[in-house]
């Protein structure tokens, strides 16, 4: 597994403000690592809101398949997560192991275990030993608080190869609200690699159902819209809590989406869910090139995203990036295979501000040194206007490179 | 571009019976490519029937189209091909460039241009220099008969490193009769990359109507049914052509599907798309595995192959299967990633003979050391058995290594 920093991740992390009501401790419980922390207890203040999105894949991990049962009550009091082991595919073993978590932590902490999430993250077919809960719960109770958001991030790392955090704050009645979030992974998952799991908390007093329809009215354009190698997780998990502590400074509670306050709310959301999910993608295993997709002019958004990840997912789009080759010819297949209405004799294409291709053929000033310019960049932008209607979406991929290869293929031998 | 055959390359050709009235020639013109052959003229009896399959994508390519708009005919004289340049996404030149290559061989053999068929492959977005063909034609039509099944499928050869040939023979009313097929490509597209196609040839008297129902029938479980990299060519093509000449030995005319006779050509015709479909694949760029997927209790054949191609096209599992890494979680991953559906708790999976999990969660007698004497074969069988119900479905693929990437990547640098 890499061992080195991303050269793609950022270059310096954000000033993470406090939020009342969620306090963080961090515990080595060696589920699988030596030397690290691998377990994060995030307590929450009574009465906190809590909202869900989570994997489609059919074959979901056990703490998927609880946070599902019980997100739809939109309370919670803890978030216990775990890294090393991410009880997928661990049948009944993995749901007994799931209720065994929560009974340690709701005991501990004297709460019901409908009111506890949990997230699990690494080797999958394993069995999770969560006795292992018990020898730490004690600690991370006491601990409350101890843990920074940068503690916390780390310790649900597995191949990320640096903690990933975001804030934005807002005005609210006139109070500072403020939202921050942690994420890890890398949109794929396996034996010893990652999943992408995002936790994102807000003192802002918001009612379940709208916070519901915040979070997953923001994850199409940000996390369901990064790739890095169209391999889906069994365990993907996005939980975004609202404390409510904001109502003690004279908040309102945000209790319908017709509230104006809702587009305030949603616009700094988005913001952080989207920098949370290209730091996701800048960590891609291998990633040499941050690469943006946006298609344009096709007939529906719906449409427009299918295409733009057929090129973002498309193995030889993304070699050619890897080799800084001005390749649109790849673009155009790429366009060809998404099964989406598309007509060739209506299609440009640009890589950052060079067209490339227009009305279905080469650019008649097509210049190969000013594209190949543009390929050696490290982020790069590769646009399709369709020219059919107004549907557009925009999606974010790195490229594909030996080092991914060596990274997934060699680590046995 | 790799220059060394592929390792996974069989061992030796089969003889190539001749099938009256059909007769190649090959020619050097310089399209692209220096000291080698770049253009097939095929030449077929009048009277001879034609059928045909054409890639799936929205960016079609000039050739593609004209033998979509012709193949309905149901009749064929001559098929020209060539390599260096597959007048893709090359507009109105590349409409104009068919038209005069079809101008230049009608006006030579005589015949009309709807019974003359198409093929290119090669670089896309250049135009197709189509005016070199009349350099050459009157030495192709000169040497009719010259070359042999190997000559014609090295003149098509783009990036394959070996040429594809098969032949089957069966017997109809007493006589023996022949199809033979060439191929190219290994299922991708981009400037100097392949593309896939196949010709196909047999002297049985069939039906125009028969010929395309046999052809689209048996495409599905062939050449359908492989899988290099998910990659979709703008080009590929595949052409059947009968030219009937046993049916003066006797072979009364297959007029009809319900004509008992269509069930031997239709096994003797899968053969052969199936083993050339299978040479595709083994000739696949950086391939050093040659990978069977077979689904097995989905809800439906339909589904079966879905889920087996989500298998297949997984970059987690081809690099897992080029490290030699028995890692039946991220088939796990593949088969919960298809939408299709399935049930965690009754999914059982097989690396060849050994069985690493059943009932959602590994094998309870899983040897490691069992399932890794699999993966270090370089033929490799990965089975599912999703235990819903009766449809089934087997792709193949190959494994995906630094050399694809390398091809794909470098070949600029």
């Amino acid at each position: 597994m890499s061992t080195t920093v991303s050269p793609l991740a950022p270059k310096s992390y954000p000033e993470m403000p406090e939020i009342e009501g969620v306090q963080f401790a961090t515990a080595s419980a060696g589920i699988k690592y030596k030397d690290r922390t691998d377990v994060l207890l995030a307590t929450v203040a009574e009465g906190t809101a809590v909202a869900g999105v989570f994997t489609r894949s059919k074959c979901s991990s056990a703490p998927v398949d609880w946070c599902k049962a019980r997100v739809g009550g939109g309370k919670a009091r803890a978030l216990l997560v775990n890294s090393g082991n991410a009880n997928a595919f661990t049948g009944k073993k993995g749901k007994a192991a799931v209720e065994l978590s929560a009974e340690i932590v709701s005991r501990e902490l004297g709460c019901s275990e409908g009111e506890i999430f949990l997230a699990s993250t690494g080797v999958i077919g394993e069995p999770l030993p969560a006795d292992k809960f018990s020898g730490v719960i004690g600690e991370l109770k006491a601990n409350q608080g101890s843990a920074s958001w940068l503690d916390a991030a780390k310790a649900i790392m597995t191949t990320d190869t640096y903690p990933k955090v975001s804030t934005a704050s807002v005005e609210l009645d006139g109070v500072t609200v403020t939202i921050n979030g942690i994420a890890k992974g890398a949109g794929m998952i396996a034996p010893d690699m990652a999943t992408m799991l995002s936790f994102i908390y807000t003192d802002a007093p918001i009612a379940p159902s709208v916070l519901q329809a915040l979070l997953s009215g923001e994850v199409d354009g940000s996390f369901n819209a990064v790739t890095v190698d169209s391999d889906t997780s069994t365990s993907d998990t996005v939980l975004l809590f609202a404390t409510g502590a904001a109502g003690k400074k004279g908040v309102e509670s945000v209790a319908s989406l017709d509230d104006p306050r809702v587009d305030v709310l949603r616009a700094a959301l988005g913001d952080v869910m989207l920098d949370l999910s290209h730091q996701i993608v800048r960590d891609g295993e291998g990633a040499r090139k941050f690469v943006e997709v946006r298609v344009e002019g096709a007939e529906s958004d719906g449409s427009a995203k299918r295409i733009a990840l057929s090129i973002a997912n498309s193995p030889l789009v993304k070699t050619a990036i890897a080799g800084e080759d001005a390749n649109w010819g790849r673009v155009v297949m790429a366009v060809g295979k998404a099964g989406e209405p598309a007509d060739r004799d209506k299609l440009a294409i640009w890589f950052g501000d060079v067209r490339v291709a227009v009305e279905g053929e080469r650019d008649p000033d097509y210049s190969e040194a000013a594209a190949s310019a543009v390929m050696e960049q490290e982020d790069i932008v590769i646009r399709v206007d369709l020219g059919l209607g107004s549907g557009q979406a925009a999606v974010w991929t790195c490229d594909l490179t030996k080092e991914y290869v060596a990274i997934n293929g060699d680590y046995r031998s």
